[in-house]
C-alpha cells in the first residue's frame, strides 16, 4: 500500500508510470484551485488525475479529456458568456455530475469515489479535504494589495503580478479526510509527487496531512532541476513563501517530514539533512515514467 | 403590426411561412412548461420560436438545434444523471445562457429579448410572463389523484394516464407582460396559431391576456382537422377540460375573443357563431406555409 499526494501536472506524469508497474496505491489530490463556474463544479487537479488514471487525460495541456470537442464552450462564448476555463464537451458532464451532487448534500470525496469508480479506476482517489479550502495569492497590483484566486493569477494574469505570498484560505478550520489518513497509516511510504509544492502539495499539507507524515516514511520527488521548475509558476511561488528556486528550496519546504528526496541527475551535489537519490527524474515519455515509478518503487521498500 | 400567441410546434411552422412575407410581428410565447432541469433553465417553446426564426430549429422534433451533437447529454447518461430532455451542445449553451441570467436577477423577458438580438431576430420575442406560472396536469393513476408536470405526463409517461384536469399554476397570481400588452394595443390582429389550445395557448391567456383580446380582432387557426390534432396531445386534454377534441371544441375554448376562425377544407360545415375561413391548413412544405400566411394576412386587412 502506497500514497501518492498529487497536483496537476508533474504528479499525474509519474502517475502514468506508476500505474503500469503497481495497482495498490491511493492518491490524495490538491482541491485548493476548486471553483464553481458557470453553475459546473470544477476541480482542476481531482479532473486530472480522474482521466489520468483512467487513460483520457489530454497531455498537451494536463486538462479536459484528450479528442474532447468544445462545442458548447463555443456557443457559449458567442453568447457572451465568460467562461474563462476552456471546458470540453466530454468533460463539462464530469463538471455537471459533481455540481448536481454536491447540491443534494453528497461530500465531494463521496462523490470523486463515484466517479472513479465510474472511470474504472481501480485506486483509491481522494481529494484533500471536504472542506473549502481555496489558495489565494496575496498580491500588489499598482500598490494596491489585494488576494487573487488561483485560476486569476495564473490562467487570466499568466503570473504577471507581484506575488507577496500565498494563503490557504481556510485551512485553519478544514480538516483531513479519514479514509486518506487510514490509508497514509496502513501505507509503507509517502509519496509527494513532482508538483508545485506552494499551490499543489502545500494545500495539502495545511488541512492537517503535515502532521501525520511526520511519523511516515516521506519520499519527495523534485518538481524543480537547477533553478528551473519542470512546469508552472513554483519559481516565483516559491520565493514568495520565501524558499529558494532549487532543489534546495523544495527540501526546506519539506524539511520537517521528508526522508527521502529524489532529485535530477545534475542536482546529485545538493546539501541536505536526509537521503538523496538523483536519476533522470523529467519524464518525457513513457519509458522515462515507468523507469522512475520502478526506481522509486525500490525506495518503498 | 401583428401579434401572434405561439407553443412549441404548430404556430412555429406557421411562423416559418409568415416570416416570409411580413417582418413586422411580435411574438407572445407559452412559458407554462419551463423547468430547471440540472442547473439549465429550459423554456421549450421559447427557445422553439428563437430557433424557429433564426432559421436553426431542428424540424424533426421541433426542439433544439437541426445538426445538434449531444456529447455532453451522452457522457451525463453515463454518470448516471437523469437528463430526461435530451439536450444537444449546441442547444445547451442557450440554456446555461438563460440560467446563468436568471440567477443575476435579469427577468426572463430581459434574457430573451438579449437572446434574439444575439440569434439576430427581427421579430420581438416575449415569454408570456416574467411570473412563474406552471401548467399541472391532474391525473387519477390507479385511484391516487395527483398533479404532473406537463413533461412528466407528455414526455415520461407519453400521455399515458388518466387526466382529470389541466391547471395553470400560479396564474391567478401573474401579470402579462407589459411591453407584450403593448404590442397587442398596437396591432391590427392577434393571430392564435395552430397549437394546443389547453396546454399551449390556455396559459397564455390565463394570465391576463384573455380579457385584453376580448376588445381585438382574433384570428384562430385550427390545430385540429376532423377529430385529429395535427399533433402532440390535444385530444386527451381538450376532453378533460370539457370540450370536445374536434375544431367545434376549439371554438368553444377560444369563443370569447375568437374573430375569424380558419379551419381545413373538411371542416367548411362548421356551425360558430363567428367568421370562418377555411383553406388547407396542413403545413408539409415551405409552399404550404407560405400560402397559409399570405392568407391569413388577408385577413387581418
Amino acid at each position: 500500500m502506497l500514497v501518492i499526494l498529487s497536483g496537476g501536472t508533474g504528479t499525474p506524469k509519474f502517475l502514468q508510470g506508476l500505474k503500469e508497474v503497481e495497482e495498490n496505491f491511493s492518491v490524495i489530490v490538491n482541491t485548493g484551485e476548486d471553483l464553481w463556474l458557470n453553475d459546473l463544479y470544477v476541480s482542476p487537479d481531482v479532473d486530472t488525475v480522474l482521466y489520468t488514471l483512467s487513460d483520457l487525460i489530454n497531455e498537451e495541456c494536463w486538462y479536459g479529456i484528450r479528442g474532447d470537442s468544445f462545442i458548447t464552450h463555443e456557443m457559449l462564448k458567442k453568447y457572451g458568456v465568460d467562461e474563462f476555463l476552456r471546458i470540453g464537451d466530454r468533460d463539462r458532464a464530469l463538471k455537471i455530475h459533481k455540481a448536481l451532487l454536491l447540491k443534494k448534500g453528497y461530500k465531494l470525496s463521496e462523490i470523486v469515489d463515484i466517479e472513479r469508480r465510474l472511470l474504472n479506476i481501480k485506486q483509491k482517489v481522494y481529494p484533500m479535504t471536504d472542506d473549502k479550502v481555496e489558495t489565494k495569492i496575496l498580491v500588489n497590483i499598482n500598490g494596491k494589495i489585494d488576494l487573487l484566486k488561483f485560476h486569476d493569477f495564473w490562467i487570466k494574469r499568466k503570473g504577471n503580478v507581484d506575488v507577496l505570498d500565498v494563503i490557504y484560505e481556510n485551512s485553519i478550520y478544514s480538516k483531513p479526510l479519514n479514509n486518506a489518513v487510514e490509508d497514509i497509516k496502513k501505507s509503507k511510504a509517502i509519496i509527494i509527487g513532482p508538483s508545485n509544492p506552494i499551490t499543489s502539495i502545500g494545500p495539502i499539507l495545511s488541512v492537517g496531512y503535515r502532521e501525520i507524515l511526520k511519523k511516515k516514511k516521506v519520499i519527495v520527488i523534485s518538481p524543480i532541476v537547477g533553478t528551473s521548475p519542470i512546469s508552472g509558476p513554483a519559481d516565483k511561488l516559491m520565493k514568495a513563501k520565501g524558499y529558494e528556486s532549487s532543489p534546495y528550496g523544495v527540501y526546506k519546504f519539506y524539511e520537517d517530514i521528508i526522508d527521502i528526496f529524489v532529485v535530477h541527475n545534475t542536482d546529485n551535489n545538493i546539501k541536505v539533512d536526509c537521503e538523496i537519490y538523483s536519476t533522470n527524474i523529467i519524464m518525457k515519455n513513457k519509458e522515462d515514467k515507468i523507469r522512475l515509478a520502478k526506481e522509486v518503487l525500490e525506495l518503498v521498500k
